[in-house]
């Protein structure tokens, strides 16, 4: 479904989304724009350009970044896969940038391809790599309701105004406050009148679109509460923070395998089933011999974690191409990943014997990839 | 200089702290209360009240938690040997809390011994380790001043006013506000006073201290801008990004430490002074034998690295009460210690194969701290 997926979104809209990758990431104090710096071998941008992704009623993802950026941009998203994303360029403010993402879905001179107008648009920042469809949901929901919708959190500190002597004049009552987050969602066309009728003060010193479309057309955005993981990487320690975040989920997810065999598939449902109260479990069906781009995406999505279920017959031929693939997207470089090849023995004749044999190939085999960073365990299953 | 330290802060005036830890951690999700989460093996209070400890102008630390954590606050002192501080019991609220700290240094029943009341008093929370003596001493000097003083940060996020219906009511001009951010320092009549004053509705809703000085004192706080390190440790996140800052600052520190011969304190005083442009430097003269608490608070400091320059006669046993103090406090545990023991030899007739026949000495023993997680590096250095 490229460029755009077909698909629709809560309440039957058509939905895409800008990402504006602008930032200079001054605050961070380092030369590399944070959006920029890599998390875990990957660049943040690409975070959460995967998360808008795995979201499969977003149509189009629009990566605004600054005219120096595009082709690292264009890199990242051939190196990690990317799909149906479009990179445009930016402005010098976020206000600006922003504008040039929309301007894409609206203005047929902005865009080399075809790229529809969405009934409703999200904003989200490159810089914000936790986001879940849940909030994404709401937020589009409410923006089909009202207009246009953001997250929210409560205030972590209290915020006051400072007197022009540098001294404090008032403080806010925290409670009656809350700090603007993003996903952001609008009408296409309210968020996009808003930005045309809007003045160059607005687009130079502005930063919050709720306010655009609140003084340009009349829209009270509906408000959303979110959750803590959606907070902004500002600074150095932010970093420090998302990466031991996403060394969390990296232990905290297994892909189930099977082989479309039936007897195979039914393990390769009921596994997921029991396991995931306690992890996160992406399960898929396929032949490993086939390319398949759902089991590539989640090796780029990095999952370490890898339980195939194998025919006790074509065990090792089926973990070896697995473990081909995983060489290939380098993700063992970074962490151990951990395979667990189990072949399920459904024939009635076999002797146990026998399939103590295969378990020794695969100890062989195990030796080997070891060395590549992959620890190949197998475990053999007799079901009859 | 127990109870108090008799010295004197920036501008003459005599200092103490308050640091309220009675927080619940609500936000963090878990049943530990964040100020006792453990960050590196050491609860995270106890980087607070280091970090104040270390400041020697500040007389008395009061550290208020609530009553079933006492015993606990009582137990982390005595193991990282924490000095200057007092336990008090906290109250329902934050602003609760800090009241029954400040009645420590007013009230004769609160105290069981003596705490002198001090001109300037310091609020800082116990969830921020990273506070440094520059931004202490600041802010103490303005409120010598002004009666009251407060570091603040720029604001991450828009602050939006939501309405009764959930939605956006107006968003907030982000360069008009601060978060106001701690510490904060108070002349110490005018904050009790304030405090005295506060009806109950202050007491169980409000959090902020510059505003009940504003409130009931007529006094209009200073406002300081603090560095991005300030930072309150809030979310599961921050607790990640405290231990990457404070891991990072562990390979960032060395302790130099020389005899007090007077040769030795001569390369003891211009090794840190080459060194300190690269690395934080402690550097201190001192006889190994006699059990310094100085150079037993940098080891409980976590200090994870040091230089000891011996006079070449007496390096292995000097090293070797090095490596039984590094034992003893176990911080090995978490972690290498690298220890370069530098043998001055400072005779005229030593030929440079006795030299060599210690370091023979260092290698054998090296051989057997490494085990302990200890590194002893021998260096001999001959000087004519």
């Amino acid at each position: 479904m490229e460029p755009g997926s077909s698909g629709r979104g809560p309440g039957g809209v058509s939905v895409s989304a800008v990402l504006p990758a602008g930032g200079s990431g001054e605050r961070l104090g380092g030369a590399t724009p944070k959006q920029f710096c890599a998390v875990q071998g990957r660049p943040l941008v690409s975070y959460a350009v995967r998360a808008m992704e795995r979201i499969s009623w977003i149509s189009d993802i629009i990566v605004v970044v600054s005219p120096e950026n595009i082709e690292t941009m264009k890199t990242i998203i051939e190196k990690y896969g990317h799909k149906r994303v479009t990179v445009v360029e930016g402005g010098i403010t976020r206000h600006r940038s922003i504008f040039n993402g929309l301007k894409v879905f609206a203005e047929k001179e902005f865009s080399s391809h075809l790229v529809q107008k969405p009934e409703v648009v999200i904003i989200h920042d490159a810089v914000r790599p936790f986001v879940d469809e849940d909030i994404v949901s709401k937020v589009v929901m409410a923006a089909k309701e009202h207009g246009a919708a953001g997250a929210i959190r409560p205030l972590v500190s209290t915020v006051i105004a400072s007197a022009a002597d540098g001294c404090l004049d008032h403080s806010l009552e925290r409670a009656k406050y809350r700090a603007s987050e993003m996903p952001q969602a609008f009408l296409f066309d309210i968020i996009y009148e808003a930005y045309q009728q809007c003045t160059d003060y607005d687009l130079d010193y502005g930063t919050e679109c709720l306010h655009l479309a609140l003084k340009y057309c009349k829209t009270n955005a509906k408000l959303v509460e979110g959750t803590a993981d959606l907070w902004k990487v500002t600074y150095k320690r932010d970093l420090y923070a998302a990466e031991s975040i996403i060394k969390d989920n990296l232990s905290q997810q297994v892909c189930v395998i099977t082989s479309v065999k039936e007897t195979l598939a039914q393990v390769g449902f009921l596994l997921p089933e029991s396991l995931k109260s306690q992890i996160k479990v992406e399960a898929i069906s396929i032949s490993l011999s086939k390319n398949d781009s759902c089991l590539q995406n989640i090796i780029s999505g990095q999952c370490y974690n890898f339980v195939c279920v194998n025919d006790k017959r074509c065990a090792i031929q089926e973990t070896q191409e697995l473990v081909d693939m995983l060489e290939k997207s380098n993700i063992p470089l970074i962490c151990p990943v951990v395979l667990i090849s189990v072949h399920l023995d459904i024939s009635e004749n076999n002797s146990f014997s026998i399939g103590m044999e295969d378990l020794a190939m695969i100890k062989k085999f195990a030796r080997e990839t070891k060395k590549k960073n992959i620890l190949v365990y197998g475990l053999l299953i007799q079901y009859k």
